[in-house]
């Protein structure tokens, strides 16, 4: 079935792919010391323009968010994020599993506000019993936001401002960066990120990759002993091939953003289409998530022609639904998509 | 370079990875549900003539050891092992990082002793103390254990009868179990292994898969939401059509254990060259990996030849070596491998 | 300085303290294994009208709460909990740390709503995505709350029903059950919580003692192993008769009910002479803590005169600050307060 | 029954407990904040010769354990000690549950050797796999050990030398320090303690206190935010008086000498009866704890007349007791031992 649910529906990329098979047959040490690994750390850091970061390749979101936040902080501090963070909601308590409270902040469509950030910042250290309270020590976004929003260059800089003051990291969790950094109208680069944060990753699961996320610390400071502190927690590889090959190959010949941009070009064309059918959007995405508002009765009917994303109930005859493009859906497919909309409208 | 060094120097075996490419532009759903890690784990029950058994797919062995013990121990138990079991050595600490204390045993070329394993068992209860210990909560062997050698069914079944005594479960830890299957002279089955074991893997990684872990529950003891423990310990891929569709070639038409054979095939080519050149081994092992004597002179000299991997020292002027093989091993790198021994030779 | 801080602020009651000095030279076994805790014990299950409770004597609140929580839930489960409730806010992320998330949902006037943990526990299982979420697998109330407010028979019998129909535990949080027992017009015994709830703690530190809470589990529902799992918590005292004579002389002759009782009849007269000046309540409060709104130069002076706790802004020029009896609290010293709030007034 | 089972079978000595009658109706400030907490810590100050140091009072021994562990080790660190160590055997595994590996090294009566130390962490680092194991953070030792033997100040500073040549903290368990540092011939004193340690705790519990541990960080070397992460760990007494106000008994006068000084000498002539009855010493302890080899029948026999602890058989037929001294033991008990003993004797 015509599928719409979500960007990880996919296999792998065409060129990622042939790049496992040609390398297949060659004997390589593991665990992140074969050529490959250092090859694509290599590409990741002249992409973002930072030859001195450090970067780490594992496998998946959660497992990737749940490293960087428990390692960088310490026992006693939180991670502080807009309360739609997926760390927040979706990540099945693993943050609060490696022993540090989500400390959530009002969200915007997704985000969060930096104003608001600082005034918590000052609460919490004008509070007389902060010392019974957990400490904020670190911030967490996502970009683009589980709503498919964008941070602008402005924002991102008003949060770092923020961040630095108190002298907190900012880490930006982009599982599905590609698509931001593809997204219509941003003016974030990844060297602006790379300049910005303290802390990101590089999402490839839902961007070409069968698995893998880098890690980028742009400024030497990633935890001491990361490798061991990974392989602690499960998260090494014995085969990092595995992870190197693929990244080698979405940076290279700049494949992670042109595909990206196919997710964008599917979107934009996708929401013409919803536009000229007068379909109510739940926000404006300009990524490759787009959140619309059907009424219950034809959603149900849609679900038996294509897989879609419940979201959340808008009243009681409403619902909100999510269709997410990826680098592999085609005109086609949006076109399907329109004619099954067409096929239950009411 | 020629490489002896381990058996996850090598890529997927290429039936495996031909199935990736062939399901690559399918549409499939996430987090496991999708079909080939259905008929994957249907195929796994097959083999291990467990039809109602519980499988799950995980990423590696270290990440599989972690989660198995921590979802079945209660906080107060501790894990059993041979002093040499990876659980106690070379996972980082990642048992106790999830807040259990490794029991180890003394170890008998890498095998525990079922007598030991009750005495220790008998004397802990006695202990008046022993409120104030650890609780010995599931006994871990691994198999093939971490020196190559295997347990007769006699010896699993007095360890099964000894934990079955005092109700704590017995795992194993397959990470190259299908070496031990097709280990010469073993009079252990994969249903034999589900039927004395309380829980086991079956380890791709290191036998034919680019990734890849096969945990079987025999008899509906899987913890309670085992999904959501395998989500929130950062091991749910979105992909999980990774594991599944490798493990399902996996055990198409028998191959796991095909092409484990080759690994013991190339293993006795090689113990047969290593004893006409009156070689010394460190043990007896009837599986894939091999632990030689080396002098030291030797050694230096072999490494610019061969990669393998240095195991302990034996005195001032000896090492234990290993070399180990894989189902990619071919005769021609056996004989390379004696031709640099050669050349080495002192 | 006079306070009305907080009611930890006292040392022991002069019962309790004379037993304790009284037993003080007998040789005696430790860790709980003593004659004193035993026979507390006793007198709390009599108490309880539960004989057949499960009873174990704990140093303070958040460990107690920690070590409960902890033990009573699954690692995928998290605590349900008014956003006020001190689990939340003022136990610096112990509950986080032992690796559970905390789970808020509205508080009124610090207490849950039945109603509102149904909707919640409704809304949890309809999610679709709810394997890839928090489970809640226990709900803790406070009573006394954080402001000082009681849950009616009814109230918490409401609770209690939602509990047991989704099968997870309601834990009462005791700092200061006493006052709760002795509140004005409260219609809940100690025999009705044992009935309810499904385990509770009955505070010392904030009640007489000078430390120790004394947790009950009504119906044989104390986790397996739980003196070991409070050692391996480092809340096992060696002599343990230091709690066992204080719970001891707490519940002998109604002491500890006698001297809650006094806490009430001094925040009785305390809220009748601010009633009669004309101060605001923040809330009505039937227990020892009051909260009232000050405005803020009155505030300034008031500081320089007696101890009391600042709880929140109300305003730009009004704050709401606590003032706490206990069951040390004498007439002359609400007079006191009195008087420095005449002196201090605008 | 006459006790000689432990040296925490006592209440507190009666110069403590009075100073908690004197002060007892004093109102003070909670958390540790309150004059006796800082004077106590004054003191303590003043005994170490160590104007600066950081003390923190705490609760109990394992408690202080697993939190000075915990908070000074990084995540992928373990705690290097003696097999014997109280942290690796009796503390229910709270530092495996605090996610702490122990890595115990060979025992020499309880005692740590400084060679084998060195030798450990120089293959430790010399291993091409240490990445993949717990890197050793702090070395753990006790003083009086588990066998009531003392490091003398050449000992202790060896294994200083090691520690700092490898940048880990040596950290002191002190449960019973008292006894050590009045012990028979030591030549350590609590200064020496300061300067060559780099975190040690004074006992209290069993050494006059009913209660409470203090730890000392001599080079303002104590985990930032330690407070919180004490409250984190539920070791925050609301009432910190209660250990602010022995511990400034404690260090009054010199009192936690002199009574240390008692326990030592009725360990002397225990020793001198029993040699002249020619029971045969497990070894030569010089501190409160004495080790002697019964016979199993006189043993079952002398459990009738008093208390004492089970230590290890020795053989078939002889088992090693404990007999423990404390502040509290009199000339009259010693002699009513000696008299069991004579009339038990075979």
């Amino acid at each position: 079935m015509l599928s719409f649910a979500s960007d990880y529906t996919e296999g792998a990329h065409p060129r990622v792919l042939r790049r496992l098979v040609e390398t297949n047959m060659e004997q390589l040490p593991g665990y992140g010391a074969d050529c490959y690994c250092l090859s694509a750390i290599e590409k990741i850091r002249t992409a973002c323009q930072c030859p001195e970061a450090e970067v780490y390749l594992l496998t998946g979101g959660t497992q990737t968010n749940a490293i960087v936040i428990d390692t960088m902080l310490d026992s006693c501090e939180g991670v502080v994020c807009a309360a739609t963070g997926h760390v927040n909601v979706h990540e099945a308590g693993a943050i609060e599993h490696s022993g540090h409270k989500v400390l959530p902040l009002p969200e915007h469509q997704g985000k969060m506000d930096a104003e608001e950030l600082r005034n918590y910042l000052v609460n919490f250290y004008q509070d007389e019993n902060h010392e019974h309270m957990v400490f904020p020590g670190m911030v967490y976004i996502s970009h683009p936001t589980e709503y498919g929003t964008l941070y602008s260059q402005e924002e991102l800089t008003a949060l770092s401002a923020v961040c630095r003051h108190y002298h907190i990291p900012l880490y930006m969790d982009g599982a599905r960066l590609g698509y931001g950094l593809a997204g219509s109208q941003t003016d974030l680069t990844l060297p602006d990120i790379a300049r910005i944060c303290d802390v990101f990753y590089i999402g490839g699961t839902k961007v070409g990759a069968l698995c893998g996320e880098a890690v980028v610390f742009p400024r030497h400071n990633a935890p001491a002993h990361f490798i061991t502190k990974i392989k602690q927690r499960g998260a090494l590889l014995a085969k990092g091939r595995l992870l190197g090959v693929q990244f080698d190959a979405l940076f290279t010949d700049n494949l992670y953003i042109e595909i990206s941009r196919n997710a964008i070009e599917m979107a934009e064309r996708m929401k013409e289409g919803l536009r000229e059918r007068h379909y109510s959007f739940h926000l404006e995405s300009p990524t490759n998530q787009q959140f619309i508002i059907l009424n219950n009765r034809q959603m149900e009917q849609l679900k038996e022609r294509v897989d879609f994303s419940f979201w959340e109930k808008k009243d009681a005859d409403h619902t909100v639904v999510r269709f997410a493009t990826s680098w592999a859906t085609t005109e086609e497919q949006v076109n399907q998509l329109m004619e099954a909309l067409d096929a239950t409208a009411v």
